[in-house]
C-alpha cells in the first residue's frame, strides 16, 4: 500500500476536492490518497507573493504530516515550497509542475501550458525556467476574464480552454498541452480525445510519478544540495517544521 | 493487464538479459515485459554511427511487433529512434535516457550521468542537449578501460562506477545519479543506499514511466509534429515499416 | 531624507549588526537605514528549505513597517521572498544578490562568488540562473568548514576568503568578486586593495541602488507581473499581509 | 580533381536531378560530382521517423561507394546520417543545412529558413537546435499546401516561396534567407537579385564547402567523438557498413 | 564632490543637449556633470558601423579628457565602445544600455526597449545579447518612419512612444520599459505615472550607477581581463590614445 | 578571377607577412590575395580596446581600398570591425574568427581554441558568444608567457601549441582545434597529421570561405540589419568613410 499526501497550499475547499477526485482516478488501486488544504492563505495561487505564501503553509502541513505518508505532492502549480520540502522532508516530493511537464516531456518534444488567467502566466514562466526547460516551452495561453468561481472554471470556462489548446498546437506549434493549475484538475481525463495532441494533468502525472518514486526506491540523499539542512540554530518556528530542521545530526 | 515491449537496439543477448531482468523486477504486478534483441547491428552502442544502425534495427522490431503491446521502449541509452517511432508508432514510447533523465528531475535539481565509456560520453551528451535538459546536467563521468565482457561490466567494475558516482556528488554537484546504458541495468538497484544521493536506471525509469504513460491516457497526437508521418510515396522498405508509414490516410 | 528598511530574514542579531554597520558606511548622507531581524528563522540560510522560512518571515516584516519607508532590502544572499515582495509592496524592494549582481555587472563581464559554505553553493547557482545571469558567472568557491560563529566568519576566516577570492580571478576568469552573504558585509571595504579585482559586496550594493531607485522616481506597476496581486478571498494571514492583498482594487 | 559524393537520402529521382544540377552549376571547374538516390525509403523526407529511414539508407550507399570520392554530402535538408556518418567515413562529410547554416552565418546575422512543408518545421528547428545555432535562427515559415509533385516545387509554388522570404525580412527580422530542402535546390540561384536580402541554397553550400574541406586538409579525427567507433562485434550488416565498423584497429 | 564625464559619441549637439538637461536633473547635489559632443561621427547611431566609429571617437574624447573625471559615461544606447575603455580607463565606465539595463533589472524581470528606429532593433538586441540578458528581454519595439529631427524626436512622437511602450506591457510582458537612445534622454521623467510600469532612462540610470560605482569604490581591475592592456609597441596613434595604452607597466 | 583583400588590423609587419604566405597557399589558382597592414594601432590585438583601435583601422583600410576586390577579410582573431563592415561594405566580408569557427563547425561538433596568450582568452570567448556559438565551444586553452616576437611566435613556441591542443582534446572533449590569431598563420597547415583531431586556421578559412561566398552569389542585403546604414548627417570623417555611408540613397 502507498499512501500519498496532496497538500493544496490554497485556502479553497472547492479545489481540494477536484484534486481529491482526480487523485483518486489516477492512482493505481494499491494508491492511498489524502489531500489537505491550508489552513491560511490565499483562494488561488496567481503571483509571486502569493506563492511565497503558500509555500510556507505547504511547509507547515508537511512538516506536520509527513510521517504517515510514502511521498508528498505539492498540488499547486507553480510548486510553491517543492524545493525547499525536498531537502526537508525523508520521502519523496514532487509538485503538480513539474510533473506535468515530465509528463509532457515523455510524449512529445515541445508543450504549451493553457492556464486560467493572465497573471499567472508569468510566475508559470518562470517555473519552467527554474526547471530549466525554456527550450522546450512552446507558449502559454490563459483565459482573460476574472474567474467568478475558481471551483468551477472548468465548467464555465471549459470551450474557451479547449479553444486555447487548440490555438497551442496550430499557431505556436505544441507537441502537448498541460492543463496549468489545480483548479484544472480532471480536465484532461474529460476531454480525452478531443484534442488533437496528448493533453496533461497537474495532479494526475503527480500522483503517477510519486508512486513510481515510491517504486523506484532511488535512496535519499546524504550529500548534496538536497540532504537535510545543516543543523544550526533556529528560534519561533512551528514545532513540526524545528523538528525538520533537527534531520541532520551534522 | 499492461503490456510492454522492450526492444534492445543492439544484438548482444547477455544486455538483453539484463534489461529484462530488471524490467521485470520493476514492473507493476499487472505489467508484462518482453524483451527483443535487435537482429543486426553492433555489440553495444557509444557513437553516432552505431546509434544510427541501432535506430533503424528499433524501427524494424517495432514496426513488426508493437501491436501486441501498449507502449515500446527503446532499451538503449541514447535513445536510437526514440523521436521517429513516436511519430510512428500508435502506442507510447520512450527510451532508457528520457525515462531516466525524468526520474532525476523529479528527485534533484542537476545530475550527473555515469557510464561504461569514454567515447560514448559525446553522445550522452548531445542527447541531454537534445531532450534541452543541459543546463541540469552536472557532469558526465565514465569507465577508460576496455570493457571485457558487456554482460558483465556491472560485477567486474563495480566499485569503479561507485567511486565515479561519488565523485559526481563530491566534485560535480550532482543532485542524482543515471546510471547510464543498459549494460548497468539493475545496477542502481543492487546499489541502494551505498550512494550518498538518489540513483536511477534507465530501465526501471522507462518500464514505469511507460506504466505510468499507459494509465494516463493522455491521447494520441493527431495534429503537431508527432502525428504520424503524412502519407506519401515509398519503397524497398521492410513490409511492417511501410505500413507504420500508411498510418495517417491523409 | 530617504529612508531604507533592510530585513535580516534569519534571527541572527550579530549579523544585523553586520548589516546595520556597512549599511550605514554606504548610505549617502542623507540617507536613513534601519535593520530588523526575523523574529523566527534560522541562525542563517544555506538552503532552499530555510529560504522558504525566511522569505515568509521577511515577508512579515515587510508588511508591517514598509510604510515608513522609501524603499524594502532583503538583506540575505538568494534574496528570499524577493520578487513577491516587489509585487506586494507599493516601493522599490531590492535584494542582497540582485543588488550585487548588477554592480559587478557595471564592474565587468563575468564574476565570481565567494560563498561561507559549501552547502549554499546551490541556492546562490539557483539564484543567478533565477535572475539570468547564469553566462556571466564564472565559479562560486566557498568555505568548507563548519562556522563557529557566524557573526565573526570576516575575522576568523578572512584569509581564505582572500585566496578563494584570488583563485576565482586566476583559476576561472573572473573580472569581479561577489562577497556573498550578509555575514560577509563589509568585507568588500575592508579587503580594499587587497584583491586584483574590483570586489562587491551585498549590503553596500543595496542600499546604494535603492538609493538610486527612489531617486529615479520610475513609477510604479499597475499592470504586468509586478501589479499588486489581483484582490481576492484570503484567511488566517496576519493582519498585515492581508492588507497587502487588498491593495489592488480590480 | 575533387570528387563529391551527394548522396540524396530518398527516393525521387527528380529531386535528384534537381540536386545534381545545381551541384554542377556550383562546382569549380576541377571538381566532379555524382549524386546517388536511396535505393530504399520515401518520397521525400519530412519527419524524424522519415528521417531515421533516410539515414540508413545513406549510411549504405555512403558505405558501398565512398572510396571513390573526397568527400561526402547527405544531400537533404535535415542531414539525415550525418554525424554518424562524419565518425565512420576516412574522408569529409557535411550536409545540406550544415551546409547551408555555415553559408548563412558568414553573410548576416539571424537565418530564417523557407520550407516546403509546415510539418516538416519541427525536424528543421531541432536540426539547427542540434547544431547549437538556435540563436541565429529569426524564423521558420513553411508553405501550406500539399505538394502535388515534389520536383517541381519550385515552379508551381515560386511566388509563394518568395512571399514567405519577404515576411521572414519584413516581420521577423532575417539578415539571411535559407531556402531549405533539396526540393529547393537552385531556387536560390534563380532567384538572385529578387530577394531583399542574401539567399542561400544547401545543394550549393555544400558543394562550395565540401571542396574547402578537401583543400584545407585539415587532417582526421584518431581521438575525440569523430574518431572511427572503436571496434567491437556486430552482425546481420551490409557488408559495407560492416567494414567501415573495422576501420578503427583498437 | 563627484565629476561624471558623459561622452555623447555622435556630432548631434541638440542630442548633447538632451543628455546634458537629463544628467543634471538626475545627479546628486554633490555631483558635477559634463557633457563632450564627438568631433567627427554621424548624426546618430543606429547600426553597427555606426557604431564603430562612435566607438573611436569615444575612446578619443575619453583618453584626453578622463583624468579630470571620477567616472566615464559612453552616452549612447549601444554602448559604443564602453567595454574597451572599462579596460583602459583607470575610473569607473559605464554606457547607457549597461546602466539602463541594471535599473530594469532591479524593478521587475523582463523589460521591453522602446526604440527610435526599425533599424536599430539588431543593434540593441546584439547589445543586449552580449550583456547576457536575453533570456529577460520581452521586446524591442520601435518607430517606424524616418526622424526629421533627432533631436526633437521626443516632442514630435512622444504619442507613438507611449503607445509603443503600452503595448510592449499588453502584448509581449514587459515588466519594465526602458527608453532607448540618448535622444529620449529625459522622456523617462516626463512620462511620469502615464505608463502602466516602471520606466527607466539611460542617461539618468548612468549618472546614478556611476555615482554608485565611484561611492562604492570597489577597487580596480590588476588582473582579470579589465586589467590595463598588456604594454606592447604602438604607432600612429593620438597622443592621449597612445598614453593609456602605457598605463600597465609589464 | 576572384580578388580578396586580407586586412591586418594590427601594425605587425611580420604577421602581415605570415598572413600573405598562408593566403596564397591557400587560395585557389584563379584567386588573387593582397594583404594590407594598418597604419596605427598595436602590435597585436588582444585586448577590447586594442579590438576597438583596430576596427576603426581595418574600416579605414577597407573603405579606400574594398573597389578594386570581390571580397574583403578582417585579418585578425576576433574580427574586429567585421559586422559594421559588413553592412557597409557592397561585397561579402568575412574574418578570421568567423571562418574559422564554420570550418569547425563543418569539421565536429565541439570546438577548442588554442591562443597566443592568456589575456586573449577573454576577448575570444566573447567573440564566440557574440557569433551563438558557445554551446560547441570546448575550451579556450593558452600559451602563459610573454610573447618574444610575435611574428616568430609559431617556431618559438610551436611544442607547447601541440601540448595545448592535445589537452583541450584529452581533457575538454574538442572534436576540432582552431589554431587562434593571425601570428599562427599556416600552423595548421604545418602541424598536418600531428594533431589527433582535424585543425584549422582562420587565414586559410577564411580565405576559401570568401572565395566560396563570391562564387555562390548569394545576392546583398538591400533591407534587414546588413543593409548599407541610413543616409544621415556625419562630419570629420576620412573621406572613403564618409562615401560608405552614403552608398544607402534613402
Amino acid at each position: 500500500m502507498t499512501r500519498l499526501l496532496l497538500i493544496n497550499p490554497n485556502i479553497s475547499e472547492s479545489v481540494s476536492e477536484l484534486i481529491r477526485a482526480e487523485a483518486q482516478r489516477s492512482a493505481a488501486s494499491d494508491t492511498e490518497v489524502e489531500v489537505l488544504t491550508a489552513p491560511f492563505g490565499v483562494a488561488y495561487i496567481e503571483t509571486r507573493f502569493e506563492a511565497l505564501i503558500g509555500a510556507y503553509a505547504a511547509a507547515q502541513l508537511a512538516a506536520e504530516h509527513h510521517a504517515r505518508f510514502d511521498a508528498v505532492i505539492v498540488a499547486a502549480f507553480g510548486d510553491p515550497g517543492l524545493a525547499g520540502l525536498r531537502e526537508a522532508l525523508p520521502c519523496p516530493v514532487t509538485g503538480l509542475t513539474e510533473a506535468a511537464l515530465a509528463s509532457a516531456c515523455l510524449l512529445g518534444h515541445r508543450f504549451s501550458i493553457v492556464a486560467i488567467s493572465q497573471r499567472i502566466r508569468a510566475w508559470y514562466r518562470e517555473t519552467v525556467h527554474a526547471n530549466g526547460l525554456s527550450d522546450r516551452l512552446a507558449s502559454i495561453r490563459a483565459l482573460d476574464e476574472p474567474l467568478a468561481d475558481i471551483g468551477r472554471v472548468q465548467s464555465n470556462q471549459g470551450e474557451r480552454l479547449v479553444a486555447l489548446a487548440e490555438r497551442c498546437v496550430a499557431e505556436d506549434g505544441a507537441d502537448v498541452i498541460v492543463l496549468a493549475g489545480a483548479p484544472l484538475a480532471g480536465l484532461a481525463r474529460s476531454l480525452q480525445g478531443r484534442l488533437p495532441v496528448p493533453a496533461v494533468d497537474g495532479v494526475s502525472s503527480a500522483v503517477r510519478h510519486a508512486q513510481s518514486l515510491v517504486a523506484l526506491q532511488p535512496g535519499s540523499a546524504r550529500m548534496g544540495s538536497f540532504a537535510p539542512p545543516p543543523a544550526k540554530g533556529n528560534k519561533g518556528l512551528p514545532p513540526a517544521i524545528a523538528a525538520l530542521l533537527q534531520r541532520n545530526p551534522s
